[in-house]
């Protein structure tokens, strides 16, 4: 059996959808992946009454609960004091971390302002989990078997405490989940049902935990057993069953493995988007590290600046400016202008106005011009939104990359 | 009082993580925005029980509950089964919904196939909400003075379906919340704290309904009140209090205001990026229509792009690639090179390596040039992850922008 897990936020700004929720998305996928049963998430407003509800009503169903948000100084942030209210137990002043609140004023040459002082609070029957990553005070409750823990609604401090402290005491009370290994499959260019088709239904029995995630074009897989052996024949099975579409073995996504390939190959890429209008050297340059390996790019939304890198007016003329001709030769004149190895063209519709019967909204063509100086066109329509059908070209053309480098 | 309202999304790969639940954050704003007290918001599993168990907590604590997810064709998708099973109703068949499959699987020249029966069927104490946008059947169910509503999964599908359908039944059954009249202010540059400081605490009242909704340096403030006098009133103070922050009235975002200046002024725009690696052209291009006023831009990640843009090599030897002197420069060459009315640029260090004691990680540069051939130099220091920095930073250079225009 599995132990359960839920996820509650506190913050009216989420439950007005001011903030997405990212946090709930981030946990799910950890504590899913350590092996919990995730079966609730939830989100209730800044108020000691719908804390402390929520949480009786939550714990009675689960084993773990974290919960994220209301840990600030403003009086509004009230998480310390429902979670105290349901447990019936005061908040108690913690010393070191006020010492820790006022090392950190100290920096700035400042003193530990009123307000901030309730972050050195919490309640009785917890234990303290230090932040090292900004002001508020986590901590963690164990009754019985059942554990609460609390941390700051920030998403990059609840990132970092996650892996600083969370982790590790995780791993100290679950110790039977940590000894569940771990497979990960990332993949590109192909469907969830194609993904499951290929697997076949033989290859699944009840010796391991399967998981599928589709997003945005790529695809991961991730599988949990007991026993390596039982991994290993499963990894056998679909280096097999899925070959050509499997670009990785680890949480590393895309983006970054073409990173690592281009720069231990000291090769060096451009772009020049027209429809994606900067989404794919975004997506490039959001990788730290993206400096090694990309050159830079050239937005060419206006046909003039087509024409300024070196696509022949006449070209875009009798072609026009959606052709695999001008896709073809972008390709070419940012690899030649900004002296890359690859050059990587995209043009496209990507609507919602613009299109027409021949040419409708979605339609995309896709250019790679390699060191050799030879270029390759791809034609696609997706389907979808205008974010969608950026996103969709934008990751395609990356999967076309890495075939062609991997 | 307000009506009350809950969110609730069924979906293993929501609790997965795999998903992040941005339809939560949609009908949160929404309904928060028509007058509702939004108090929860929750993810369940894909199983009927869990769905009948959870529906049942809510709906004791809430007036209205929106459902999401889970009425697609495969044996996962129990919310039909969830919801009937807690009102002990069977579900029923709907022919006139079927003939609407057989139309759409017509188009294809295909029959609908047995797996997607199940879309013709809902709840026997529901009515149908016909969804245009695609084959699943959303429903309502009315419980003396409480209302369920249960729409599919697919944003887009939930977002159309919303305004379609949703929205009217609301105001047929809400008229109340209607007769309330809503005041927008949309700003830039300033923050939260700083809002709440320049309107003072004599601005409020009990006479209407405040929130405030920061977001990547731009702040939305939404009021509703029951007459248009209170809300002409609070117009005309914070039109005074917040003199020169405020860039819209409406929900319009500020690259959108933006574009909206410059195509009515028939003036153009292209950008120059380094640090931001195409964020600031992907914000700009992601709304429709933008082709109206930009022109294109670089991303000049690499020296040797910032040279052949036309930032002469020695001022880069001498002042670094992140100085004021070569945002100046890319702006004034971007501006030159693709024949725009105005060009951007941005240089920094998003992190999280290349940083220094003189010039830390989030050190941005913004320049901005003008028709008249002026530019004018902008130096901040942003705070946070790589991709929050080079989010502020283009949302600054944005702001710039707008200021110069508007």
């Amino acid at each position: 059996m599995k132990p359960t897990a839920a996820i509650l936020s506190v913050g009216n700004e989420v439950l007005r959808g001011s903030v997405v929720n990212t946090n709930a998305a981030f946990l799910g996928r950890e504590l899913s992946g350590l092996g919990f049963e995730v079966i609730s998430h939830g989100v209730c407003a800044d108020s000691i009454e719908a804390i402390r509800f929520r949480l009786g009503e939550v714990l009675r169903r689960v084993d773990l609960i974290i919960m994220m948000g209301g840990l600030g100084p403003t009086p509004d942030d009230v998480t310390r004091e429902g979670i105290a209210a349901h447990f019936k137990v005061p908040l108690v002043f913690s010393p070191r971390q006020y010492s820790q609140l006022q090392k950190v004023y100290k920096r700035y040459g400042k003193r530990v302002p009123a307000l901030v002082k309730r972050e050195a609070f919490y309640p009785e029957n917890a234990r303290p989990l230090v932040n090292r990553f900004g002001i508020a005070l986590g901590f963690s409750i164990e009754i019985g078997s059942k554990i609460v823990i609390a941390l700051p609604g920030v998403p990059s401090e609840l990132q970092n405490m996650y892996f600083d402290v969370v982790l590790p005491f995780l791993k100290k009370k679950y110790g039977n989940l940590f000894k569940y290994k771990k497979l990960i499959v990332k993949m590109a260019g192909i469907s969830e049902p194609d993904v499951m088709k290929k697997l076949g239904k033989d290859f699944f029995d009840d010796l391991f935990d399967f998981g599928i995630y589709p997003s945005a074009g790529e695809i991961a897989i991730r599988i949990l057993a007991e026993e390596a052996a039982v991994l290993g024949r499963l990894k056998k099975k679909i280096a097999t069953r899925l070959k050509g579409w499997i670009y990785g073995w680890d949480e590393t996504p895309l983006s970054v493995v073409i990173g690592k390939i281009l720069t231990r190959k000291k090769q060096t890429l451009a772009a020049a988007e027209s429809c994606t209008g900067g989404f794919l050297a975004a997506r490039i340059t959001a990788c730290p590290g993206a400096s090694a390996y990309f050159r830079g790019g050239v937005i060419a939304y206006h046909a003039d600046v087509k024409t300024d890198l070196g696509v022949p007016e006449k070209l875009i003329k009798e072609r026009g400016e959606v052709s695999a001709q001008v896709a073809s030769q972008l390709a070419k004149s940012v690899r030649i202008r900004m002296g890359s190895s690859f050059g990587i063209g995209i043009t496209g519709i990507a609507g919602p106005g613009g299109g027409s019967s021949t040419k409708p909204v979605g339609l995309v063509y896709i250019g790679l011009a390699s060191p050799d100086g030879t270029v390759r066109t791809w034609k696609h329509v997706f389907w979808g939104e205008r974010y969608q059908i950026q996103d969709k070209a934008a990751t395609k053309a990356l999967e076309y990359l890495w075939r062609k480098i991997c």
